[in-house]
């Protein structure tokens, strides 16, 4: 099943205690469709580059059955962002942003773009997400990001996104800047109220949460002795976790909770390189292959017999 | 199986965006007690109250199987704590600490303790630690709590407790600081390279981690929708941890699993009211019945027919 996404593609300037690099391929939609390629495709992006941005770029993508008939490539120079992680990789610190050709982003969606059935509308403008919404008329299941800037500038506009899409996906700090609350259940239930039918809770090293109006699931993050690059992990998680769902025929819970262990996964992967890197070489069965450890760290063990159990010290008296 | 604790006994004033208490009964041996007497009995208590203890917190204590020929009562006053938390529950801001006849504990093991199978050292002076495991020859597991005053003020006395126990609790904090990194799979590594079989890490709202050195397993904490007090919550779940493993012949890795499980779960009852209130009140069947919901938000619903999973909705072309 294909999946429509809109975002940004940039090049990324990043620092991190583990190194750096400049003028990287990045962007919401760039992870977001290299992450969902690795579960469906085509992947159709709806987005804009300047003349500047390197085809190398456009050649990784195409590789990854991503449509590029919605890439617009716009006089001047291609979206950039420059950041900074200290040791806590969980925030990144903005250095400079400059948005270039993104500053006059007006998505047009190919007519043929418009039955798309899975809609992912990654952190851009609300304005520009719900005129997207508008034009994917034929959109089965629909989703959104957004960010801290947005939520404080334009949050009206926010809160229409969210009534207008299925899913809502955000990481902690934005549910909780949003909802002015710090307390993430009465925060979910807050944009649940306003009508969509999930809200995904990403948050970092802890994994994610999922809230629907009447269950809730949580799923660890994958541990990683080394985190090089976080940039890009989020929208790694949701390109899998929509990229999965698109491979269900109904978005049903036990769809979601599969969904949501894939973005922990993938997620993962995207911390352990800079840029696109791991992303971009990681294979399915490598995904598989992490997801049963992740599900060995989260699901108890079957009720065993005790000699089968693993015995690590006697407690009871000899 | 009997479970002895050393660690304070104190009379708490808190403040919360919820409301406030003052010279409640509080401490780690206290909330680590009621907690670990849901799951056997006796808890053998080791700790100093001053003679302005109330009756009433003894009676308490006595009430649920406390063995109490290990509490002195010292001429003064009783350890006080006064603390605030703001929006963020995670951290307490501590106003004064007072600790009267604690300053100068010295803990004494009663002969007939020191065949206790189960041994929790909770936070005090890691050289009273220390002597408080030396008196216990006869334990078959014991764990570790400590607190940021002690990793900064007493370093290598908790690195020779931690050597010595068998398994170490830690909040993520204190792991931090310990360790000297922010990556908790690094600096549990750290903490297992000097010898303890397990080390768990409580981590809040987050839940709790456990490493072994060749396994690892997440328990996310049960959502509350409103958090009245945390004081207590970590000891709560030590508590619950090990009553929970003392009543399993072995140390396994299914008993730390559920030990994990149930030091969630007791610990977000502790969240529900200020001091003990919930904790005293807590029946066996409530904590299961919490378990359950817990493990269904943490649990991948098993592989099913499609008509019978929850479907929320149509993503296919009809």
């Amino acid at each position: 099943m294909s999946v429509l996404v809109v975002g940004s593609v940039a090049l990324d300037t990043v620092e991190t205690p583990a190194g750096q690099v400049t003028d990287a391929l990045g962007g919401s939609a760039t992870y977001f469709s290299l992450a969902a390629s690795l579960y469906t495709t085509p992947i159709r992006l709806v987005a804009v580059v300047g003349d500047d941005f390197p085809s190398h770029g456009l050649a990784i993508l195409r590789d990854r059955q991503v449509d590029l008939t919605g890439l617009e490539i716009g006089a001047g120079q291609t979206f950039r962002w420059i950041g900074r992680y200290g040791d806590d990789l969980n925030s990144a610190e903005t250095i400079a942003t400059h948005l270039n050709v993104f500053a006059r982003f007006d998505p047009k969606v190919p007519a043929e773009f418009r039955n798309t059935p899975v809609v992912f509308l990654a952190n851009i403008d609300p304005e520009l997400q719900l005129r997207v919404l508008d034009a994917v008329d034929g959109a089965r299941l629909t989703a959104m990001d957004t960010m801290n800037f947005w939520i404080a500038s334009k949050r009206d506009t926010v809160t229409e996104v969210m009534r207008s899409v299925d899913i809502v996906m955000l990481n902690e700090a934005e549910l909780r800047q949003y909802s002015g609350t710090r307390n993430l259940v009465a925060a979910a239930r807050q944009i649940l109220d306003l009508g969509p039918r999930a809200v995904v809770v990403k948050k970092g090293e802890y994994g994610c949460s999922v809230f629907t109006p009447d269950r809730y699931f949580v799923v660890p993050a994958y541990p990683l002795e080394e985190v090089r690059d976080p940039t890009g992990a989020g929208d790694s998680f949701a390109g899998a976790f929509m990229g999965s769902l698109a491979g269900s025929p109904v978005l049903s819970w036990s769809a979601i909770q599969r969904a949501a262990f894939h973005g922990c996964v993938v997620a993962s992967f995207a911390c352990e390189s800079f840029s696109v890197d791991r992303v971009l070489t990681l294979r399915r069965e490598e995904v598989e292959e992490r997801l049963g450890r992740l599900l060995s760290y989260s699901q108890v063990e079957p009720a065993r017999e005790e000699e089968q159990d693993h015995v690590i010290q006697n407690v009871a008296a000899t």
